[in-house]
């Protein structure tokens, strides 16, 4: 299991230890101050290769990279099958955008059917170790099912904080779990500070997004899984939406923990995907030329309810950790959004959220702008379609509705 | 890839050519002559071992079965990966029903998150062997979706027949999908046999369920992995919801070629749970006393659209093959059957969609019965319960909606 060597603040660099802090750095505070999670690189390096970084090749999960993860008790980790979600390749389609080859990883397929079960299958077993009883998050939807689903099976009790907008079959799940659910009559912004309050009142242990260090510790592995899966052989382009920041700077970091451990020479260059009513980081990013980060808060509007946010709290991390990597970012409109749903699903048959689509959507604007051509291009889909059927409705017409005759049938042919 | 040696008939027990016949038998028509495909079973022995069964060890789906598939062409193969689901222990779990050993197999977490996934992925590949240039089903929604994504990637035109009470989330994954989707005004049995009708007169690829005897042999894979996965150490009962048989009879079969190859030495018993107000399968084989079977249909009721069939197509091997394995049936209610949705997610973090819980219900019912104790046994999930937001909103009460102030948050602590 890994063996933290400092949490260091992502703007003055301040290093300090893991018992020391919890969720900032005191001096630069909540978002300005998130902290990087360092491990004893120099001493995995002795241990860790290509052969050993998968840990036992038959664990099919996130937990084959223990190593890299800040676990220290393995008996706290939940069945459900977490991580080592598939890695579909599409010939025909790459052939067909001008691609050397065309990859999605399908994060849909997690037990509760998105990316944020990676961080918090973590945060569940770091809330145990720490024997807090108390897990609380705020949430467009996805980091709260993640959590109600991962802490179901555990003693924790979860308590969570949704926007009004958060779709139906979000909540629902939600609730299914047990969880205690909030619903904030307030956007995701609103919603955070509120969530984030009650932590701080509370004495609650957080896994909302940009706050807990470790969340990005079990994000990261999807990095890790892309190298393996391909078999060392990364993509040139990683293209992810992106919300809060948390998701985009877990692929750098993980990227970048490749590079430190020499297990990869070069990185793929990570594209994050904002929707234009919501693209604060694009923004930031647009205005980066190093040192400290320039950003403004704005009000977040999109369909993607999972990216709709105005005032993320991952900004630093990523607009430093994509610059580091080279990557840039890009936005897409909710019609090119709400098109990707469909296209995706009928061309490759993995049926994405929004957010999930956004990337797609993504991927065909830079195809049209002639900016991939001959390059090998992974697509990260964060989220299941069922999470939101409503706006998949939007994608596609109403079914043919028929009396039980053969007539009606062939009327319809 | 598996050599077919014959289609034989589950009645008349006539053997035909697999290009002989499509989906029946002659003389005893649909559903009495429905047909089981068999293999050599004589040449498998000799190649297969507990050690070779699984074929390449890496592959992780359920393709890695070929020798007891019916595929020709593997290059029609789609990329999506369908199988190999994950079957979680819960030990705690186990302990307070009494039972030796608790497993939930998630089918859920397929491409389109049900089990149907095993079958749709498997037409798919026989329809263009064949090919056919359009796939058809009748669908109270599981197998639609599952035919609709498997179908998206490659050249064929799927035409779905769904009943009217399809949950919203199902027919709209498959209008996402590009399916062309009927709606039909009436039941799942009177919207199959329109779909029969259809099928026959337009010349299309059936992949209703008790038609195309290709169905089985995909969903018999369920029970070769969970031979594999629990290292050949299989539980002594099995839970599976019913609605027209083809689930149960394919888990029967899996187990029964097992036992003939001599890869094991006794089979789980398999037990199916229906819903009490759709249960004419556990009427016909409470009746059953060897040879023919006597069966009479009925209209059915029940929230759990997959399994609310009257008119079951597959009746006839689910009455024989469960005679055969030694196991039985039972009914649950509704209300067990919802009461099972909270609580299964609750206990385990596996969401189940109405008739994925019902076989927990069943588990309920049984332990509580005292018919299980000491036992170790197995619960099959069929499909995911984001397939059915609505049913699983009945299992709890409505979230708590606050103003974003703490105070708020303070009065519902």
């Amino acid at each position: 299991m890994g063996t933290i060597t400092t949490l260091r603040c992502i703007s003055c660099e301040r290093a300090f230890s893991q018992h020391e802090i919890e969720y900032h750095c005191p001096t630069c505070g909540p978002r300005r101050g998130t902290l990087e999670v360092l491990y004893d690189y120099d001493g995995l390096k002795q241990t860790l290769s290509r052969d050993t970084f998968g840990g036992l090749r038959d664990e099919r999960t996130m937990w084959r990279y223990l190593p890299l993860l800040p676990i220290e008790d393995r008996r706290f980790i939940q069945p459900l099958r977490v991580g080592w979600t598939p890695v579909h390749p599409f010939p025909a389609l790459a052939a067909e955008y001008g691609l050397a080859d065309l990859y999605i990883k399908d994060d849909g397929q997690n037990p509760t059917a998105s990316y944020k079960d990676r961080a918090s299958a973590l945060v569940v077993i770091k809330a145990q170790e720490l024997k807090r009883k108390v897990v609380a998050c705020a949430s467009t939807g996805n980091t709260a099912s993640s959590l109600a689903g991962f802490a179901a099976a555990t003693d924790l009790d979860p308590i969570i904080f949704v926007p009004k907008a958060a779709p139906e079959a979000k909540v629902a799940q939600l609730l299914v779990y047990g969880a205690k659910v909030f619903v904030v009559v307030g956007p995701y912004d609103v919603t955070y500070d509120l969530a984030t309050e009650a932590v701080e009142t509370f004495g609650w242990y957080s896994r909302s997004d940009g706050s807990n260090p470790y969340i990005i510790e079990g994000k990261k592995t999807a990095a890790f899984e892309l190298a393996e899966q391909l078999e060392w052989a990364l993509p040139d382009i990683v293209l992810v939406s992106v919300g809060d920041g948390s998701v985009i700077s877990s692929i750098c970091k993980g990227f970048d923990e490749l590079l430190t451990l020499g297990l990869i020479e070069r990185a793929p260059q990570v594209v994050g995907v904002q929707a234009a009513g919501s693209a604060p980081i694009a923004a930031a990013f647009e205005g980066y030329t190093g040192g400290e980060v320039s950003f403004a808060d704005i009000e977040a509007q999109t369909i993607a309810d999972s990216i709709c946010v105005g005032k993320p709290r991952d900004i630093i991390k990523a607009v430093k950790y994509v610059a580091k990597n080279n990557g840039w970012y890009i936005t897409v409109t909710d019609e090119e959004i709400v098109a990707a749903i469909a296209l995706m699903a009928r061309r490759t048959g993995v049926f994405p959220e929004p957010a999930g689509a956004a990337p797609f959507a993504g991927l065909i604007k830079l195809v049209e702008e002639g900016k991939l051509s001959g390059m090998r291009v992974a697509v990260m889909v964060t989220g299941n379609g069922l999470k939101d059927i409503a706006n998949a409705q939007k994608t596609v017409g109403p079914p043919i509705v028929i009396e039980p005759s053969l007539a009606a049938v062939k009327e319809h042919l």
